[in-house]
């Protein structure tokens, strides 16, 4: 935890906030903090800060924060994931989180099987925390935003501009000829706003039906080389080639 | 399973394997092979090729291997990692193999605790068939070498040069201020044997003694930007910015 993120209504207008539970936990065991000493913090979807400790009473931390003027910006890349079986998603909430994606948008496929829809692992009570792990970790702020969709024909076709805008839409594929970096860096071409939408598909991959509405719908392939990578790694190697291109712009 | 590896006394002069346990199932379950049709394999640390399915005999497969002239090239990344948690180190291995690394050097460092040493995690009889199901996944023959170092300032001042040689030497830290893919290309210019070795600290980062040893002996800091990454994560994440740039010399 390299920021202890607060919830906006945990905070009140003169910028008091009590800490308990495991962040107060990680403040006093592990960071070791005591009375007048500061903490770096967040708001949830807002500013970074810094924090003085008024007081420690057992387990909780009466805190007084001073937030920064402007809140970070929003990672620049989206991420459109086939469901992964559970164990796998649950490891990569806060991996994503960390990396920093703007939105997770989660979608069925052929070769993604029915029961990995039906798990807590998919709920906001399991993976909320887990974003907010990964964001404390990253010294972010910014919560992706998630939506879950059981008709992958319907996603791409009828929502998924105005989930994710019109930015450049890469598709990972061990055959693709040009490379992800390159790809990013030929369309962002001083567009510092311009956002990158990756489609990562299951195990075994997107068949061509999904392949081909993919390509319709403005998804050029993108490769890493040709080495074949499990979905979870892949999603976090391509989410830092993207994120290196988008920093060299 | 995207190959099949073998190991070279499990195949005889004439090519002749008998497949069994987990890669038999494996054909058998999932590829759904049978006589006659063809499976891709290789042979760890040698060719890739293609077997023919002789017979099948309950749950073994008799194959008939052809291999290629030459081996895979070994994957020009070293990696010298502080031993992390067993439960992050045991998910790491098959990544690692999968993403490539030529060595994975384990160290100590003042924020690894020490039991992480006394964990079957790393015993070859637990790391090598992850390290294989890695190379697996990624089609990849090449067996990365491992070794453990107890002795973090004996193994930088008098080991590390005989293990990994004389190439770009790099430690990742938030701070740096060049990029780790810049380095790269900067370094490697037209030397296409050239190697990169990545050193990535423990949780908490390398302390300063361990930084000073390290600028000592050849590592420049390079960076992946603001956001603080777990070691598992920054490991993955620095190897895919490593590979990409070096496939682009």
């Amino acid at each position: 935890m390299n920021l202890i993120l607060l919830e906006a209504d945990e905070i009140d207008a003169a910028g008091a906030a009590r800490l308990s539970g495991p962040r107060a936990v990680h403040a006093l065991e592990v960071l070791k903090v005591s009375a007048g000493q500061s903490l770096r913090v967040g708001m949830v979807d807002g500013p970074r800060g810094t924090a003085i400790v008024q007081g420690i009473d057992g387990r909780s931390l009466d805190l007084t924060c001073a937030f920064e003027a402007t809140v970070p910006p929003r990672p620049r890349v989206d991420l459109l994931l086939a469901v992964p079986r559970p164990k796998v998603m649950r490891r990569l909430w806060a991996q994503l989180a960390a990396l920093g994606v703007g939105r997770i948008v989660l979608t069925n496929a052929e070769r993604v099987e029915r029961p990995y829809f039906d798990t807590h692992i998919l709920g906001p009570e399991c993976y909320r925390p887990l974003l907010i792990e990964g964001l404390q970790q990253a010294q972010d702020t910014r919560l992706p935003e998630v939506s879950i969709h059981r008709r992958f024909k319907v996603l791409i076709e009828d929502d998924l501009e105005a989930l994710c805008g019109k930015g450049l839409r890469l598709v990972a594929d061990p055959e693709g000829s040009g490379s992800v970096g390159a790809a990013v860096r030929d369309h962002a071409g001083g567009d510092a706003d311009g956002r990158v939408l990756l489609a990562v598909g299951p195990e075994g991959g997107w068949n061509r039906f999904e392949l081909n509405l993919l390509a319709a719908h403005g998804f050029s392939v993108a490769s890493m080389g040709p080495r074949t990578l499990r979905t979870d790694t892949a999603c976090l190697a391509l989410l830092a080639l993207i994120h290196d291109a988008l920093r060299r712009d």
